[in-house]
């Protein structure tokens, strides 16, 4: 178990050191080993009678000359096949970033906390929720680089609507590249896209495509639309990160009431089978590709129809499909969700609901781990500092309590005497500085501090930090000359036109 | 396992109806079995060779006579002699309510979620933070009774400062019996509250004290002086309860770094060892009667030496601690609790991450649920709001994934169809009232909806809940007979002087 490194300050801002903490404890079953079964077994009974519709020529060839029965546009795959594709997706791979001493790790008990990704809307206290712009993604990627606990960047924070929709994926890869020294994701919204980002990614390491190919840096976000169907553009953001060797987050949104079973066990059965089918498309273009399974169970309010986050029944099914996950081998990726619309206390427990959903869940990727406000449609400049405690806390939640001789601290109670005290004692002397969780946004004030420091609440403590890290953020170098071949193939590819936008 | 009963609604808040349901998940394991043992071993030789300091001399002479070394006020205990006293703690027992459906399960797989007990402030929205009085208390209790999710009160919300000190507790115990129906704690703090609480327990039940020792109704907090001292108010109040069959809850208050080791296993060693030390006590007095195991380990700012709730440290510690109580055969209880100031994200967090650590820690009694402020000063109406909900939540996430033959759903999904809906789908128009636990304080009306319906915060829902709760408070009968007799005994009380204020 690797130890915690003591904490540092940025600015006076308490941060802990860059790095991943592995999970320590046994992540929580929600359902037996029975139950796992008879879900998985319903899935792949729901694969081989009902079938999934791709709207992607090419996609139905390679299932058709896989074997598997393929009618039209419908698809079914007999459990056998699954169970063969299944068998040669790696339990584990690395992800390498432009600073390679950010590679991170996916798989085991590994963890990776990433942004927000997908909004069109930023919003921030001062002016209030608006379209994205491209200076605002732009400062959420400063923000994200300058918070330690952020490992990698979720494929853009959040839609620049001031930029044309056939290129704006080409100013958004460049901003990952030079704001970022992390792994970033792209756009997985089509081939181009897809071929933009694995190209520009390639250049910023002076790689080929077939060195990419040996070490992956490449990960999207792959949906289905649920229920059964895998459309076109996803269909070809799937195929070319499997040929180049890049991970597919295949991610059914089974919203239990709306696009999936009103039952949580009948949502998890649609995304199990949704999951599964797009894991053996990638093991079908490339055998042994890295991939993950996504988990995005949630349900509706069926009063009104409104999709909801951070629910228990959230909670249970990030935690089911990590089990789901692990029956069938495949590295889970799962989120951190509200339907809040203020960064108050529901925004903060529907967050933390979803969070020990996931990480005691045992996923492997938090996407949207910090800034998803508003069911994802805004990226939130505050959230993403609430985000970042709560990412934080879990963090050091998953520092095992060290039991040695020492730690046990009989001398110390000893030393402290009957009635007596402990801040005095060597122990506390040798150890204060790193013994405990150092907050970034929670207030320990007494209430009279507090009052007369003016009333401070944490979304205003959260502005006050994002700006202190904006204005603090330093840009991490960049080669000149890669920088150039970069610019040079953002200009051609917009003059290319970009790629299909609708 | 019982089922959920439908959610009703009392005035459209939606509330699950009154009744534990227990955790069906195994508790999280934050440390070997090895390192359990590591830290139980040295608790016990804390006690044989440091010893405690007892400060009431009944006390130290029951120590003495069942075998212990007593040294002037030292007590120490020696390994087999606490092994022998444990062995007679009952593992589950019950606790009677005036309403005998109220009645409450304690151990096993069972929880009971109180309120807040203690503070010496009250807090609302529209009036601040103010000294307690007898109002505020009583319209908190009319608010506990109102809400089903809580199930027992916690020994007075908060102080009335407007009744003399001498006999506010008979003030107190005639509210608790005449606006709740449900289960009650006392003040046991001495001799004289802890009798006039067992003596009103009896009238109200119409039982003698032999009857009310067959059948405890009454707990009572007992906080060691840490380090290693229990006091004589408190040692008092311990043998009063376990003298007549009722139950102590034996809680060290161990802060680490200050009245406890910087180490968080140091910390819990001071527990375990004062804990087990107060529960021997009990079993000398009256072997086999129950006794709780309270777990209160926290950390406090090393920077400011202020106090602090709802950390990672506080999770982990309440894990452990429910490890420890296990391996020892003690029902545990533990806290939810905050140091935030105001209704904010961090006050969800904190006692959040507090309800994780306390329910997945297997604590049998949550202590403060629901109302705790300022860590520990201040009982606030919006916050025993929150605080409901976040119970709400996890009773709704111990609500199993029911695995069946119909949930699995194949037939919905064929029926919803590729692309498909499943709003109109049989099982969804079946079910779709129950299937999700429906939120009392979360809004999830979309963003351009919620702003314009006013864009009211979590903290503004929930003083507009406990409103409308405290508006529609309907006290549930009493016996004339019976309060006529309490009152009878509370002013003879009251004649007498009632009990020392020091």
């Amino acid at each position: 178990m690797r130890q915690r490194r003591p904490a540092r300050a940025v600015n006076a801002i308490p941060q802990p050191s860059f790095g991943q903490r592995p999970r320590p404890y046994d992540p929580i079953r929600v359902i037996s080993d029975d139950q796992v079964e008879a879900i998985h077994q319903a899935a792949l009974k729901l694969l081989a009678e009902q079938g999934m519709r791709v709207l992607n020529a090419r996609a139905i060839d390679h299932f058709r000359r896989a074997g598997a029965r393929v009618d039209g546009s419908m698809v079914y795959l007999d459990p056998g096949f699954v169970t063969e594709r299944l068998a040669t997706v790696p339990r584990t791979f690395t992800i390498a970033a432009r600073n390679r001493a950010k590679d991170l790790r996916f798989g085991g008990n590994d963890m990776v906390f990433s942004t927000v990704g997908g909004p069109a809307y930023a919003m921030d206290l001062d002016r209030g929720r608006r379209d994205g712009t491209l200076q605002d993604m732009q400062d959420f990627l400063r923000i994200c680089q300058s918070l330690n606990v952020i490992q990698q960047e979720s494929g853009g924070p959040l839609e620049p609507m001031d930029l044309p929709a056939s290129t704006r994926h080409l100013d958004l890869y460049l901003s990952q590249i030079t704001l970022l020294d992390k792994s970033w994701n792209l756009n997985a919204l089509g081939t181009e896209r897809t071929m933009d980002g694995l190209t520009m990614a390639a250049i910023t390491m002076g790689w080929s495509l077939d060195d990419l190919a040996r070490q992956p840096m490449m990960m999207g976000v792959i949906n289905t639309n649920s229920p059964r169907q895998l459309d076109d553009p996803m269909s070809q953001g799937l195929m070319t990160l499997a040929e180049h060797g890049q991970v597919a987050i295949v991610t059914p949104f089974t919203l239990a009431g709306a696009m999936a079973p009103v039952s949580l066990a009948g949502a998890l059965v649609l995304q199990h089978a949704e999951a599964m089918f797009g894991v053996c498309l990638t093991q079908i273009v490339r055998p042994g590709v890295p991939v993950m399974y996504g988990g995005f169970t949630s349900n509706v309010d069926m009063k009104t129809g409104a999709p909801a986050f951070g629910t228990p029944e959230y909670t249970k099914a990030a935690q089911a499909s990590g089990q789901l996950a692990r029956r069938i081998g495949v590295p889970f990726r799962s989120s951190n969700t509200t339907a809040a619309n203020a960064i108050d206390a529901q925004a903060a427990y529907e967050s933390l609901m979803s969070l020990w959903g996931c990480l005691m869940g045992g996923a492997h990727l938090i996407i949207h781990g910090a800034g998803w406000m508003h069911g994802g449609l805004t990226a939130s400049f505050e959230k993403l500092i609430l985000d970042a405690e709560l990412l934080g806390m879990m963090q050091s939640y998953f520092k095992p309590i060290e039991v040695t001789e020492e730690s046990l601290s009989l001398d110390a109670i000893a030393e402290a005497g009957v009635g007596g005290h402990f801040f005095g004692t060597a122990q506390t002397m040798a150890q204060y500085e790193t013994a405990f969780h150092p907050p970034m946004l929670s207030n320990w004030d007494n209430f009279p501090t507090w009052l007369s420091k003016g009333s401070e609440e944490a979304p205003a403590r959260a502005n006050r930090i994002w700006k202190d890290l904006l204005a603090n953020y330093e840009q991490p170098p960049l080669d000149p000359g890669i920088l150039e071949e970069l610019e040079a193939f953002v200009a051609r590819r917009k003059a290319e036109g970009g790629a299909p936008t609708n």
